[in-house]
């Protein structure tokens, strides 16, 4: 790539990000919108559609620039939990990594690297190759080179310093935060599962009077879990009924009420819709009901069990209940609202044999991924798409087309297959055997960053067929020199990526494009009141993976071509407002994992440092340079014995609250006068919510109570 | 190896087999030998040295064969404990899988390689080669191979089942176990280190104030660590003194307790020595004293915590106790004599820095042992002995001598250099950081292992330098192609090897040839009376080992050469009465590890296992059967699945008890009439013996009961 075609390409899409910075600035004002610009907002009550029109709305302006720019990490924490507020750390400690490297590798390492002639590129500035900018421009055995080996040493070492700060910043926020939270149910509660019954006994007695026979002064209540998800869709068929229903009765002189039977609803008598519903929702409830009580007895060998104290439950957690360790195992339980409950109808063998298959799965699909998307790719060579649609060829002949054609439909088809991923990853995630949807989104953040660093990362830099690919790693001793020789070559491949895929996927994330497209065209097509209000979880495993990506992009590259730095500092700039924005404004959060996701962003920073190593021992010895090539090869142990200090020193707390703030919390609870009715909480806290009563109160048109519940219910679920 | 020296070598090791036996059955009537063929019985009074002389005594009689056979595992586990009949186990295992084995082995697969025609080796049966009745004599491509192929997958089948009963079967050899014992001071008692003392505390405050803090109702005391190695020394020599005093006073009219002053005891006026003893006692025991009260204040950041019941103590030790997990770690407590005192005076730090650089340390013995050996046997060149010592010219010259010097002297060395390693191992593990002897020798075992089986078998099947030894395991993907060529062809080495170090190994452990040397030099050089009575722990560190290799090797080569089988039967049958009958009367117990050896079998099972799937999955392909070969790649991978589901269900019995068991006990305690007595004795269980007050009484010549005391703690530390 030329440098005049960079900066066409920065060009291009800097216009497009002010374009949609614009547009949002514009379209958030516009009421009709804020149930997609702010949705959290109006399920908070916090904003009302404005109905009057001014001036104003038409025109664009930065003060939500300044709103997300002013919020206090506290206020994060009070608004949004405390993994948004780990998530903008990933965005905190980026900007730190990378405003050092824009330092050293533009102020140092670039020049040295422009004035290296090895490439002997002696065309003009704008029409010079990238690749000047680069590390391959130093002559070989340059002295110069003992620079670059010292920016690595230095990098590496600002780097463990800020990841370790960041550690420990947050395991102090996560205990901070348990302290001040209130009583949680999940904090008192184990889930027990693989319980194996005594002749005779339900799943309800035996879990009972092992409990008490054991946890005598511990031990609160519990619940089995039942299998049901045929109960569950019922509910939400009558639910849905039920809403339709209540909308219909409000509306009493609507024509819609009435509808003709017959074909196409045209012939036949008129009849009221809303005997009709009522007859159905009566018959929905009735079969609800059934099915709840065929259900009290087909008992799932899993239930919740809670505690009287934090410590007590902690105990349960933490040791192995029966001599078999495979049966009674216990488990941290979620939040209620965050259990994912078809998971409980597998046993322990059928859980792993399918955490086995979809382990297989995902290797699979990350090694195969390529093979469609370059057959799909294929289809857009010129001479093949004229020889089959042959009508074409005409059009085919306008430069302009076919240069979108060759030049924009081949990467836009990689990103539209690159964005089923996410959704296919959480699917795999979730047959498992997870219990929890945050268990699943961080599997399945997992699984869609290192699909995403084989297919975008390796798949470029190793070109060759699949095979070639996988069997490099299968080779260990030439990994480094088959890297150094690959990977600096591929720099502007991924400076041009940061820019087209970095930079326009964080401004069409504040453009919110596909909810705005839906919104409209649930406008155009549906009754409008038949819009329900979404308010979304931030979609953790598809946002977390992208971002640690341009990361590990980004450490990888920072000697060899340091010109990717700056870009990949605006993209978190503009990240870091976009994101805090709509985390103010659209995302809620409705599971807690506290900050889980850290450990995801430490290993895949060591994970870049000793990539980065590797690929420089590599490079030293492909520029005759062998002793630094060799005073290389301490960094990678280094780094991962700082990598192993670190699991030993944080992970532990990102995994169970240690004994000394349980039994503090513990304390405080005693003096606090809620405790009882909390208790009271807990006892039902856990059940299943398909499985509490329902009851549609038909001969009103106001929302009953139990309506509530049912639909709150339904939420949950 | 053609069959003919193979016979020959069997003849010859046989006979040194019944030598060993024969000898040994006479030696051990020998009432001056009992303190060598059992240390064991006399340590327990229950055997005294006969005086009488009768006939029988120099008759060999089997009756200790019949005696060892007939104890059943019951008596067994009463006499040496619970390591012992897992050691025995180790036996019982081996003796099955290679009893299956031989079957098939020698009936099914011996023929069809003995029918074999690739090699076309026409000799007469003697002169055969050996491996005419391995793999390499079936001819390429021949059908025939598929019984090897089903042999394979039927023989990994049997092993895993076998596996699966023997891990089930200790398991449960382990609940019962604990069940019936009496309660332990270690199962109450946590070891907590690195901790951390706020100011002006001292340690044994804050582990005070902490522990009654938050574990108010199951804390019972505690023991700080006090920094102890001089103060140990001191002990030592005034004990050992007082002995000789002791033994001193008691023979009055000996005239060895007057010695003449002056050089060599010629000269100068007569002295008592008890005297000078008593003078050189009473300093050394102020000494002590001074030591003591200087060491009350050194303590170590490192407390022994007693618990009130075996539940309490793991929920210590289960759960992270502060917010920091590298302070305050707990730490299941060895039994107090198990205890390494020495190991309490590093930090955290230096326990990490230690344990990496023992890491490296064996790597690097592992790897480049070799080297000396190689060097040391080169001087067993006859060429290079003549050069360097003219004189021996005429004696190499002699055939017999020539022979012995090429042919027996080579081993001979590489088997010393051999038996350097378990003690070398058990250094290197000793300043690793582990609390307790027990752990010290499980670590030294895995060690000694992995160092055999690279330096036995690795070494031998991938000759050539070391470098290259390595670089075949930096290229999996020619990993099973190097092996099927490699390791058929050391098969005749490998059976030599079971014959010569196995057989005779196991029958000189019988023999105890080196404690009979020492005991007879003792005899002859030193006072009889001076001798001690020295009762050894079973040294499983270098025993199991040894075993398990043999294992390694006989499963490796199940169906590439299954001459092996029939001869490694018979060494487990040797094992299995001689280790029967020194556990009889040889080793204690002095500390249990409660079988947790069996998972290092179970491991080295599963990788010979393994080994034999990946040289299978070579010589398939070698042997142009390319299909069996493919078809061989799902076993090792069953193999794993076997190995993980194992480690599941078994593997965390191994490392603590479930709350079922302990709280079940917890309650039979509280109905003991004697736990008052017990608790008493467990408060000061932990006490580090230096610490507690020495008294020798001067004055009389009986043992008084603080000397006692103080020769207890010596045995115990």
């Amino acid at each position: 790539m030329l440098v005049s075609a960079l900066l066409t390409s920065v060009g291009i899409n800097l216009g497009l990000c002010l374009l949609f910075f614009t547009l949002y600035s514009i379209l958030r004002k516009q009421p009709s919108n804020i149930t997609v610009y702010a949705p959290r907002l109006v399920a908070t009550q916090k904003s009302e559609p404005r109905g009057q029109f001014d001036l104003e709305r038409l025109l664009p302006s930065a003060g939500w620039v300044k709103q997300a720019w002013r919020l206090t990490e506290e206020e994060l924490l009070s608004l949004s939990g405390l993994d948004a507020v780990v998530f903008m750390r990933i965005f905190i400690f980026s900007l730190r990594v990378f405003s050092f490297a824009v330092i050293v590798g533009i102020g140092i390492l670039l020049p040295i690297n422009y004035l290296g002639t090895q490439l002997s590129d002696d065309s003009e500035l704008v029409n010079k190759s990238l690749d000047s900018f680069s590390i391959s421009n130093v002559n070989d055995g340059s002295n110069w080179l003992w620079i670059h080996f010292s920016a690595a040493y230095i990098f590496s070492g600002v780097v463990c310093y800020l990841l370790y700060y960041e550690y420990s910043y947050i395991s102090d926020k996560i205990i901070s935060h348990f302290y001040s939270c209130k009583p949680l149910p999940s904090d008192f509660t184990v889930l027990v599962h693989g319980i194996s019954t005594s002749s005779g006994h339900t799943v309800s007695e035996d879990v009972e009077s092992f409990f008490t026979e054991y946890y005598p002064s511990t031990y609160l209540s519990h619940s089995v879990v039942r299998r049901s998800s045929k109960l569950q869709s019922l509910i939400r068929d009558a639910d849905k009924l039920y809403r339709k229903l209540a909308r219909l009765k409000s509306n009493k002189d609507t024509p819609r009420r009435f509808k003709r039977e017959g074909p196409l609803g045209l012939f036949g008598r008129q009849v009221d819709l809303a005997d009709q519903y009522e007859k159905k929702l009566g018959d929905l409830e009735e079969g609800v009901r059934i099915q709840q009580s065929l259900l009290a007895g087909q008992e799932v060998p899993a239930a919740f069990v809670s505690f009287k104290s934090h410590f007590g439950a902690a105990t349960v957690l933490h040791i192995q209940q029966r001599i078999n360790p495979t049966e009674w195992v216990t488990e941290q339980a979620p939040e209620p609202q965050d259990i994912h409950w078809p998971f409980f109808s597998t046993s322990f063998l059928k859980r792993w044999i399918c955490n086995l298959a979809v382990v297989a799965a995902c290797i699979a699909i990350t090694i195969l991924f390529l093979i469609p998307v370059v057959i799909v790719q294929g289809l857009t060579n010129l001479d093949q798409l004229e020889t089959w649609f042959p009508f074409l060829e005409g059009l085919l002949k306008i430069t302009f087309i076919s240069e979108v054609i060759t030049g924009y439909l081949p990467s836009l088809i990689l990103q539209l297959f690159l964005s089923l991923i996410p959704p296919v990853m959480m699917a795999l995630s979730s047959v498992q055997g997870y219990i929890a949807f945050s268990q699943i989104q961080k599997s399945a953040c997992i699984k869609v960053l290192w699909f995403t660093i084989w297919n975008i990362f390796f798949a470029n830099v190793l070109s060759g067929s699949v095979l070639y690919r996988v069997s490099v790693f299968l080779d260990p001793k030439n990994i480094p020199t088959v890297l150094a020789e690959a990977v600096p070559g591929q720099a502007s491949f991924f400076i041009a990526y940061v820019v087209t895929s970095g930079w326009t996927s964080v401004s069409s994330e504040l453009f919110r494009l596909l909810p705005l497209i839906f919104h409209y065209l649930a406008k155009v097509f549906a009754r409008k009141d038949d819009e329900e209000l979404v308010v979304p979880q931030i979609p953790y495993h598809s946002e977390i993976p992208k971002i640690i990506f341009f990361g590990v992009l980004g450490i990888t590259y920072f000697f060899l071509a340091p010109l990717i730095l700056p870009f990949l500092l605006i993209y978190y700039c503009m990240g870091y407002i976009v994101f805090r924005n709509q985390l103010l404004n659209v995302y809620v959060c409705k599971y807690e994992i506290r900050g889980k996701f850290w450990p995801i962003v430490h290993y895949s920073t060591i994970f870049s440092l000793i990539l980065m190593h590797i690929i420089a021992i590599g490079i030293f010895g492909v520029k005759k340079l062998p002793l630094a090539s060799g005073l290389m090869v301490p960094l990678p142990i280094l780094t991962l014995l700082f990598n192993q200090y670190c699991q030993k020193r944080f992970l532990p707390l990102f995994k169970a609250y240690p004994a000394e703030c349980l039994i503090k919390k513990d304390k405080e609870d005693q003096n606090d006068p809620a405790i009882g009715e909390f208790y009271n909480k807990l006892a039902t806290a856990y059940e299943d919510p398909a499985m509490k009563p329902t009851q549609y109160s038909l001969s009103t048109e106001s929302h009953s109570t139990p309506l509530l519940q049912a639909a709150e219910v339904e939420n949950l679920a």
